[in-house]
């Protein structure tokens, strides 16, 4: 269902709804017949929230398809991720959480190497460390383009952000200027579009800079230009839910992707208990909450099975004051994060869904929350961009389809 | 899978199916860990025919989408309801059974009250009873319009239909006149298309001649017009599936619906039992038999659990006398009417599909039908639009997809 659909039906008044990101929560057993890292932790709170709700599993993008954090986060927030994508450069600038206006172009950046014909060395300037690449981009900060503002922000290592300003209305389809091997030269930043080609100008005009700005650097005296793309414009959040919507979450990415739908953001120290008093201020301020917990996939990136049952475990404690905020609570995973796979993955991400005074729920049994009761729940296997109207639903702010 | 895809693949020849829709089944237990009105209605035929059958359960519309009768009934004839709109004074038509022609243009009409000056003061006539309406509508209907016929229809209370039936071609994408609130003069009938002018010029005659036609009456001396809407020009379902096909139901609405995809459609007395000579008669004369149930969506809606229980079992009982007609029984219903929540809602509605000698299932285990059950069922959760394909499938009426 398209979100234009979605914002028909939905009404102004319900239950708020709480949204909490357990960020990688679907895992893998270590070995056949084992349990996942959240079959293995002790969670009585979601337990209880299960045995009074519903369950089911999503596939965030589509079936087998391994999801970034961008899309993942997109799909829990109704937004169909194969429809509504972000490009690199507009994703980049989420992560550091650069305030992208609307007709600005974001591009990713490499420091790189150059001899002195100018033809590539090294395309990542010998992953120079961040506190040596920060000087760098402060000089490349300072160049300047006529009619167009250019911002350059350190990312990490070689990897920096660029922001062209242009004074005129530009698209942002351009040409990596990243051959993708070295021993050529750079490439140049062609306009595939005549619509691009105002940006286009600028970044050429900036790049020819470079070399100059860049004179008495001895590895990083050169950058590769990547994944232009403007912000995208799409339907807000706040506007298709209809409700008033913050994001809390301590690393910009996940605020970034929430600001880019529309929703409000704040910044929280990286401890989930920091969510508690962060929600408890503002519960009167708004309808929905989407509550961000990192530390889940940072472990199953690490492989780490206990340290994610740990914080599983450590989620599940500080629940009931979460929980209680709102009248419908959705717990689930922007993506599958086994530590035995110590990466994303495409697996299925079970979620629960609990709430909705006199809205009722069927019958899931006893067991706990988990990958293999989810998979047998009420609500069966669905995407993730069917979650919020799911949530919607069970807080009474969907209206009747047709009579 | 769109329609032309289906019909590309069906078959003439095969099995009959019987396509019986308890109307509103899906239900909720009334207290967590209890069972539905499905799961609580003693039902020994319909686990019989579930013991050698498969089980499932349909989203009518899509996940967390309330849907209407309309889109519900639409969706099990597979018709995909999001892509398969109908207009709401189509649906009108529908509801009362007016046998609407192609290149009619069918409209919702309140009455109303306006002042002297023309100024909204009621939208709704106060609500005035349909016995003081239907003289007022009769005035309404005797409004001739040059080079157009027009049809004034009761509906209940306030509300009528109104069909323009145009001498030349019109689309209806013509504006509401219903302003949505009173204290201003009702809205003019504005064309949003040049191909849509022929309806709006039929509609601004027709509406300038309402003050006089009921200048005699107090409280409903003026109209309103809302959705504006033609007859869809659909493929159909007897050819799409290739099967001669009747709708036998005690309500115009379903018989409405049926019509409108192209099957035949018989009037019933409102009680089951009716449904068993009803389609003895025809058992010879047609390859499909949609029959209809409202008693379950009723008793639904008024919140009766009881009754809904009642009405479940005693269509149970009529069940082997159903069954026996057609190689193919399909039972569901078209959306869920939780007793609890007194109303539709968005909930997955349980569906069993049976027979197909040969055809062999897979093992659903020896419990009931019921919503848990299908929730584990061998076909999973599926659209509604998905089951009349899988039902043809089972009649050996759909051919290979490639070679």
């Amino acid at each position: 269902m398209h979100l234009t659909d979605i914002a028909a039906l939905a009404e102004p008044t319900g239950e708020k709804i709480l949204l909490l990101v357990l960020d990688g929560l679907g895992g893998l057993p270590l070995a056949t017949g084992g349990l996942t890292e959240l079959e293995t932790a002790r969670t009585p709170n979601m337990d209880a929230l299960l045995a009074s709700g519903d369950a089911g599993l999503h596939v965030p993008v589509a079936v087998g398809v391994t999801p970034g954090s961008g899309p993942g986060h997109l799909s829990l927030f109704g937004y169909d991720p194969l429809e509504y994508r972000v490009g690199r450069g507009a994703l980049s600038a989420l992560g550091i959480e650069f305030p992208l206006q609307p007709g600005d172009v974001a591009v990713r950046g490499n420091l790189c190497t150059v001899d002195q014909r100018g033809v590539l060395t090294d395309r990542r300037a010998g992953r120079i460390p961040t506190e040596e690449a920060l000087p760098v981009l402060e000089l490349l900060d300072a160049i300047e383009v006529s009619g167009a503002q250019t911002f350059v922000r350190p990312v990490k290592e070689h990897r920096f952000l660029l922001v062209l300003r242009p004074g005129e209305a530009t698209e942002a389809r351009v040409e990596d200027t990243d051959p993708g091997v070295t021993g050529v030269l750079p490439l140049e930043a062609v306009a595939v579009s005549p619509a691009s080609e105002p940006a286009a100008r600028i970044a050429r005009d900036w790049l020819a800079q470079v070399p100059d700005a860049l004179a008495g650097q001895t590895r990083a005296n050169m950058v590769l230009l990547r994944g232009f793309a403007t912000l995208p414009d799409w339907p807000r959040f706040p506007e298709v839910f209809r409700m008033r919507s913050v994001a809390i979450a301590a690393y910009p990415m996940y605020r970034g992707v929430a600001r880019l739908v529309g929703m409000d953001a704040v910044a929280v120290e990286d401890d989930p208990a920091a969510l508690i008093p962060a929600l408890q201020e503002r519960v009167e301020d708004y309808d929905f909450f989407f509550l961000h917990v990192k530390g889940t996939d940072k472990a199953g990136e690490d492989g780490d099975f206990e340290r994610k049952v740990d914080i599983i475990e450590r989620v599940d404690e500080l629940l009931p004051a979460l929980s209680e905020a709102a009248g419908i609570t959705l717990i689930t995973g922007d993506h599958s994060t086994p530590a035995r796979m110590a990466g994303h993955s495409w697996h299925p991400v079970p979620f629960l869904l609990h709430g909705g005074p006199g809205r009722g729920h069927r019958n899931e049994g006893t067991a706990g929350f988990g990958e293999s009761e989810c998979a047998r729940g009420s609500l069966g296997t669905i995407r993730g961009c069917e979650l919020m109207p799911l949530a919607a639903a069970r807080a009474g702010r969907l209206g009747k389809f047709g009579a």
